[in-house]
């Protein structure tokens, strides 16, 4: 993060918003260099609707996951002009505004944009809400288009690493048709929110070609065709021409012009620019000046997005997709992801980290991240006799595969805390070099590692990536990342800079080469990531099927329990 | 354990003591009966003798464990007068005593029993004080003797299921040798404690059938040849007849009449019988009332030993040891064992388990391990979602490999602490099942499962061992098992029962088929099994030799961090 004072009052300024799964977050940023002025974080009031609906409070299933599009629009009734206090600027200085989104989040709508749940007819109906990106129900209707798609041999499968997830657009819509017909025979369109909050800065739907393309399947120009859908569910034949497709905006491109409506509920200037529609993972790439082929950046969290582009078209085993400008126009954007990174170490200092950690850290006034990360520093590699599987969440690159799960070994009597920390944090590295090696391999070579996102805090994991991967590791000069990269996206819609490339070279920022691999150690983890291969294949491609066989008794146990 | 009032004041007594790790414990028992009419314990003052010297406090290498044997004379002085105070009876009806201890556990001594530390000149050495079973520093011996009898085809290795183990007689006096050969010249008798601690009752020196048995490679009469010594090292050609050869006792038999010194010392008659000594594990199962074929005794604590007798001599892959009369005369006595059982679930305890489960466990005044096997008795089997490997401490049977190490299967963001607890509790019974199974198939079969020792009052652990094994499990009667064997086997010394089939008749108690199993538990642990085997054999088998390859980098990490 860059602060610094206002060096010119005149100098013009942009706004982006990033919307996360909680809150939304927006920033003032000067558009010369993309000094962040001022930022302020709005909570959506109904956060995650998971358990029930407002209102009547009817219980949802297990793996549903809503959300209210109006606490959307409260954000850009509060955080922005919050954020424009923040900075202290006249707000006349703001020339355009960008947004990126939680992705695949979806709002079923009206022809002009009406959330469904708005309606009276259908409040209290729950696939009215918005569907958030991590709503898991619609996994029937998903595995039915998966099997459909290899069994006809859709083109655009292996686009995605041959899967399409239960997550994206089609498998969420299908849910609607199947589940509540009626709720479907309202929907005149299914928008993708990063789109819906565009439209309700603009006045007008656009859609971008990030989400179209990794979320809505939308390849060479074409969606899936006709006969495919309706070989899914006849009523769902003209899905495509009825209620998905729109006008496609180009990354950066202008949307529109922000109306009187917004310009009053903002606190901005009637008529600037508003960007097109971005993804968060995706922006973040030009935030940390990752605009050229091979710059892989991660956003490490809960979860690691990996985004990269390439001047080449390859079939990447287990990506999550490839799009022709989903990162940039005019380069193959690439996306893959580590389904548990940061939620692991979590889950671990929840659950299986004895008190006398707890009261250390406590009279350290540290975290337990934090005393464990400094614990694990002190060994050498391979000392602790351990290796990890970081499949508590699932494989989501290379294998694709959800029930998957997590593996330690290694253990004696003599293992301690800090030494199963340290193997779950070595064990994300390795997942991200399977990633990593997997593109080079497929002639999609990695050049440089970025890193963004929370987990940068930690020193002692930065170290264990770039030992682990044997590469340097740069950092993003932002904390905002997102809200960055999408105030970077106003910029260019506004004109103000010739393309995200140039935008990228003068508002991002990245700090290249801060942790260097140590040779010794990059030699020692090369000897444990063959380990990790081995086990990572045999459990990972059903030379052992036990992580399924237990998801499969467990489900037995449970449903025994439930009737018994 | 039956204690009763005392119903004829001219009743025989017998007294057993059994010396343990780090205590000696001394019970008055009813000839008649076997009811327990008093008992006391003493500590040894210098405990395990590990890190340092007495006296001088020199320091001692790893994997070295030294005892002072004058304190199990002290246990003799203490804990025999305070267990008859304790019984408050008259100690002239005592008619015999009797012992057990641990072993493998050596004393170096003198022609007249005189331990070397006792010696002036030997008091700073550390290879003239008692050799504790669990001394694992004479690994590099036990591998070439174990290297060389397989080379050399000696027909005595199957009978310890293909493998000598550091801890007994010939590598622990090689290693003398080797490291200290003026400590060697002076060692005139190489002693098992249990026979060291008989000699000093009776002032004569027997050797008992079950160490020399089951620890001093002794099969069908012989020793290993001299030959095979002279080739392990040539000064080592005259070990057996220079120092180890001694008549062997019968279990059961009169080693001896109490001396007027030890009379004195304990406050017993002179004269009474003394039994020959014996071995801890193997004294308690006549004390469980298992004295017949088939009958396995499952002494479970920090590790399990499983000792039974049988009609038939079979070579059982993966055994301790079969030995003629090594449990009851006339019968071939078989030894197995898991290295790691009770220390596995403390380990866990005390290095795995969050604070809110220790804050809950003292607001409701249970241990930890208490609340979490009650949380995990809620779930039905497959639950957790987990698999185990049970191998922390390594694996004595049926792999024989301590550079084994454990394993968690199967975890995700929803496990919890109870979670893990009970699949470790299940890979220990699980581990059990290979044994039994092993036995099985070896057609030497297990026909009841008794469970002894410490861990019998967990019923949630005796419950997942009846379904693993789908066996009803028995329990021995008396909480004192061993030193109530060993009283046993004075009560035969003494001539009171004929034999110790009429006195496990007599003395010994079990309750039959306490836990039943459940059929749909034993059905759904089949499956669970099936998966517990296939890891078993992928990682203990070599299929996958990453336990092994982890130990070799954690040595390698460690010694550069030495050197470094």
């Amino acid at each position: 993060m860059r602060w610094a004072p206002v060096a010119d009052e005149t100098d013009p300024l942009v706004v982006g918003v990033d919307f996360g799964t909680l809150s939304g977050r927006a920033v003032v940023v000067r558009v010369r260099d993309g000094v962040e002025l001022g930022s302020a974080v709005h909570e959506y009031p109904h956060a995650v609707v998971d358990r029930q609906l407002p209102g009547s409070g009817a219980p949802l299933p297990p793996d549903w996951a809503l959300q209210v599009p109006a606490d959307y629009v409260d954000v850009l009734g509060n955080a922005i002009p919050a954020a424009l206090a923040d900075a202290g600027v006249d707000p006349r200085r703001v020339i355009g505004v960008g947004t990126d989104f939680t992705a695949c989040t979806m709002v079923p709508a009206t022809a002009d944009g009406t959330p469904l749940c708005e309606l009276p007819a259908f409040r209290e109906h729950p696939h009215a809400y918005a569907k958030l990106w991590r709503h898991h129900a619609a996994q029937p209707q998903a595995d039915r288009i998966n099997e459909l798609a290899a069994r006809r041999g859709e083109k655009w499968l292996p686009r995605y690493g041959g899967l399409i997830s239960s997550e994206w657009e089609f498998a969420k819509a299908l849910q609607i048709l199947e589940e509540a017909p009626e709720v479907y025979a309202a929907l005149e369109r299914w928008v993708e929110a990063a789109d819906w909050i565009v439209w309700q800065l603009t006045g007008s739907y656009v859609r971008n070609a990030c989400s179209a393309g990794y979320k809505g399947i939308y390849q060479d120009g074409a969606y899936p065709s006709a006969e495919f859908l309706a070989e899914l569910n006849p009523a769902f034949a003209d899905f495509v021409t009825s209620r998905l497709d729109q006008p496609i905006g180009e990354l950066g491109g202008r949307a529109g012009s922000l109306t009187a409506g917004a310009a009053a509920l903002t606190g901005l200037p009637e008529g600037i620019a508003v960007a097109v529609g971005n993804v968060d993972a995706h922006v973040t790439a030009p935030a940390a000046g990752a605009v050229e082929p091979g710059q892989m950046v991660a956003i490490m969290g809960t979860s690691t997005c990996h985004v990269m582009s390439s001047d080449v078209l390859r079939e990447v085993p287990g990506m999550c997709g490839v799009v022709d400008g989903g990162i940039v126009p005019g380069l193959h954007g690439y996306e893959a992801g580590q389904s548990g990174v940061g939620d692991i170490f979590a889950w671990y200092v929840e659950n299986q980290v004895p008190p006398r950690y707890h009261e250390q850290a406590r009279e350290r006034e540290v975290s337990v991240h934090e005393l464990l990360s400094e614990l694990a520093a002190g060994q050498r590699v391979g000392e602790h006799g351990l290796i990890a599987l970081d499949w508590h969440s699932g494989n989501r690159s290379v294998l694709v595969d959800h029930e998957l799960s997590g593996l330690v070994i290694g253990q004696t009597l003599a293992t301690r805390a800090e030494d199963v920390y340290r193997a779950l944090l070595e064990s994300t590295a390795f997942g991200a070099r399977v990633i990593v090696e997997n593109f080079n391999a497929s002639g999609v070579p990695v050049t440089e590692f970025i890193v963004a996102g929370g987990l940068v805090r930690n020193p002692v994991l930065m170290q264990i990536y770039a030992d682990v991967l044997d590469l340097p590791l740069s950092i993003i000069g932002s904390s905002q990342g997102p809200s960055l990269g999408a105030a970077m996206h106003a910029a260019v819609a506004a004109g103000a800079h010739r393309d995200i490339r140039a935008a990228a070279e003068a508002m991002g920022s990245v700090h290249r080469a801060v942790y260097m691999p140590d040779p010794a150690a990059a030699r020692a983890y090369d000897r444990l990531f063959a380990e990790y291969l081995a086990l990572h294949d045999h459990f990972g491609r059903r030379g052992n099927d036990v992580m399924h066989t237990l998801r499969a008794l467990r489900r037995d146990a449970v449903e025994a329990g439930e009737n018994g």
